[in-house]
């Protein structure tokens, strides 16, 4: 299936440069793309490719001035890579991979309740009283627990353990191989140094819009819930702890801990191996470079940090600067 | 189900202060509970929480002075902590949540020892003489190898993978999706730079009353057994490297690491995202902040570390305030 | 079954002093060694056990000159890690592992293919148009997606999840609950805050000779692939992201971490916790310290650095000397 670059302007905008019937049957990257190919050019790193590129369609951004001529068709759009996002979904939409239907496998439990145009999956165990929303997709071998609620069109992929009582939103997707609601860690130290488990009575609420990467674990609140706001995006192998509440839109990169009853606002940004300590609460729109270690609240907006502990991540580029030298001086 | 003051001091002990009939029915986060709830009083940061709080009984320490006068009936006790999870305990009891029967897709070898009053959930795979003891719980989608035992009484969440020859004691909690006893990573280089694979033939032993989080991996030993003694504690997405021993009653916060050979002594804690090197031993009672990096032996007990590599924790965050104006000078 | 030290001799190479009939049955650690055991020793650390070691055989390396006589039977070796591998393989290859048969609960679809030899654990899913090669061993629980290559003799441990499309080559071993070909974390900021998904339309593509540890994750790549290339060996808890590429025979200890992108040369080494920023290309046969973080390209070989962000190592040892006592100057 081919698409023309008018075609592709009338979707989703922009403005093209040559000729107008030039057709694609595929994205590439600008590395290795070949005729027949659109490519993009988001990053300014990648510059360099665009001029020996044989990508039948670029796109680049408006403000972006080649410096030689370059022999593709052109769309020249505000943002780039929202541009390329819309390209994947039209070629995506039309062959379109949602599955339908029951596994004879999948163990399915009386009192639950499936909405219509559901997939479930080989092996998958739908338990008690869940109840899982219209179109929602859920893969082989995934264990949906008592109780838990998933929101319409959600995905949930192979593997993925919700455990009792847990409530996920609609048109979430959770990757391979998550946990939901595992319980919290907390322990109150017996006399005789053991521990003794602290019940975690509470669940995990994630509302609409949210994706949760391969292997992140998210635990159920000791009392009350943990929960993750309307289009929050974490990635694989994060760990959220007990009472953590995550604010809309935040974004969370790989291998970040929270510790419990953490507070974060919302718009945040969290760079990959992150760690912030229990009970802090954290402001809107605060940049947490990767490796920081958050132990203190941030209470002013929009802040940037580096650092363990995290200070303005500017002032501690300069301090790293002076320390590279400390010996030599 | 409703339990009275009086109920609840003569169950866990402590002084009531108002009226011993006044009846809970569940126990709520002190910021938002409702008449009819239970909340208390641990970490000293929410005190403001507790004179507008509208729980019917609160659980505080009888060395909390109010320092206005308080509407709930109290309930003082030496450790709100401790008391709060015996609290949760009752109610818990109550309602017990114990499974018991054998899911038949479960796949259970002949040569297997499977005790009384346990479950066997959907899809789980109980493999050659695997010896599971008396009440013990498999949630679905387990796997249980070959000659692996699981003691009395002990809970394993759906997905958890026990490879060949692992012991398990009795009263332990195994969260959803751990891995204990894959291969420990151990490769001899070759002279023309690949590596050639060490096979690793010990197991895991895991003693009694240990909990281990979701996500968790626990590697066997290449030779011998990798060794969490009783009472240990461990998070989620802790890595344990083969041939490690962590100690009695250690805890462990998610995120940590250890590699090879590691020995740790007991009545540790281990903050989040520690890393430990190979072959280091740790004394007993050491207390380890998150992000810390272990690279030699900590031969004296009871102290505090932080910093990569680690030192005295007040000394680095002496040293580090430093760092923060090292540009300044 | 016992082996002598003339037949372990002829097998692996090495010189014998003492008497080449002594038989030996099992290997132990040179810390609890018995009679008819064989011990190595490896790292020098442990040099004083083996002057009270009771094993019957010992591998030590040529090198090395015993300060006391020893009572036990030598193999000298040039490298006694290589040894004691093959040593192992020897004791394993006599009592064979290799499963055989497809389980009637797994699910095979009819037009994937599956070749000579090959072993289908309960309850795994072998997806359309899969490709299974000769003698490769899916474990219980796993789930291969739609046209997924894995090579021949390939070993897949229970509860691993390859998503659609992806490719492993031959005599690869992936760990436990590995996710290999989640969608890669890329999203489009929108002008209201929220972020828009960039579809993940590329693949993950491992070459031969792989090992991928427990809970590891490989995200796909957005266009094109995520390329693990022939010999490279992973810990568990891993997180590569999308497009990501890592050079022939590089070694990656635990909870090591790649940003989209990231490329890295051959016969590298990391150590545990490391993190390395999105965009970054490594130099073959650069050795970096555990915790250490990279921000920025690593164009020279043969490097080994350490720090956050990263320097040489030996530089950043002794400016963290000075740092250490910053505050008592």
């Amino acid at each position: 299936m081919e698409l023309t670059a008018q075609y592709i302007a009338d979707q989703i905008g922009g403005e093209i440069t040559g000729d107008p019937q030039t057709k694609v049957s595929s994205v590439a990257r600008i590395e290795s793309a070949k005729p027949g190919t659109l490519a993009f050019l988001g990053n300014p790193k990648y510059e360099n490719y665009i001029y020996t590129c044989r990508a039948s369609i670029i796109i680049i951004s408006k403000s972006f001035e080649p410096s030689s001529p370059l022999s593709a068709t052109l769309l020249r759009v505000d943002d780039p890579y929202q541009a390329i996002a819309s390209v994947l979904e039209l070629f995506n939409s039309l062959k379109s991979n949602r599955k339908r239907g029951r596994s004879w496998s999948a163990k399915i439990a009386w009192s639950s309740k499936i909405g219509k145009r559901c997939y479930i999956g080989e092996g998958s165990v739908i338990s008690k009283r869940a109840v899982i929303g219209d179109g929602a997709q859920i893969y082989p071998q995934c264990y949906i627990g008592d109780d838990v609620e998933i929101g319409a069109n959600s995905v949930i992929y192979p593997g993925v353990k919700i455990y009792a009582g847990c409530k996920i939103g609609s048109d979430c997707i959770i990757h391979a191989n998550a946990v939901i609601g595992a319980d919290g860690f907390g322990f109150a130290p017996a006399p005789d140094g053991s521990y003794k488990k602290i019940p975690q009575t509470g669940n995990v609420v994630i509302e609409n819009n949210c994706e949760i990467g391969a292997n992140t674990t998210i635990d159920r609140a000791s009392i009350g819930s943990t929960i993750i706001r309307q289009g929050v995006k974490i990635d694989n192998l994060v760990m959220i702890a007990h009472n953590v509440e995550i604010g809309k839109n935040t974004v969370v990169a790989g291998q970040t801990g929270f510790a419990g009853s953490v507070r974060v606002g919302e718009g945040c940004m969290f760079g990959g191996q992150v760690g912030v300590a229990g009970h802090i609460t954290i402001a809107d729109k605060t940049i947490i470079g990767a490796q920081t270690g958050i132990i203190s609240n941030i209470k002013e907006e929009g802040k940037t940090l580096l650092g363990s502990p995290a200070m303005d991540a500017r002032e501690y580029m300069k301090a790293y600067s002076i320390f590279r030298k400390l010996h030599k001086r």
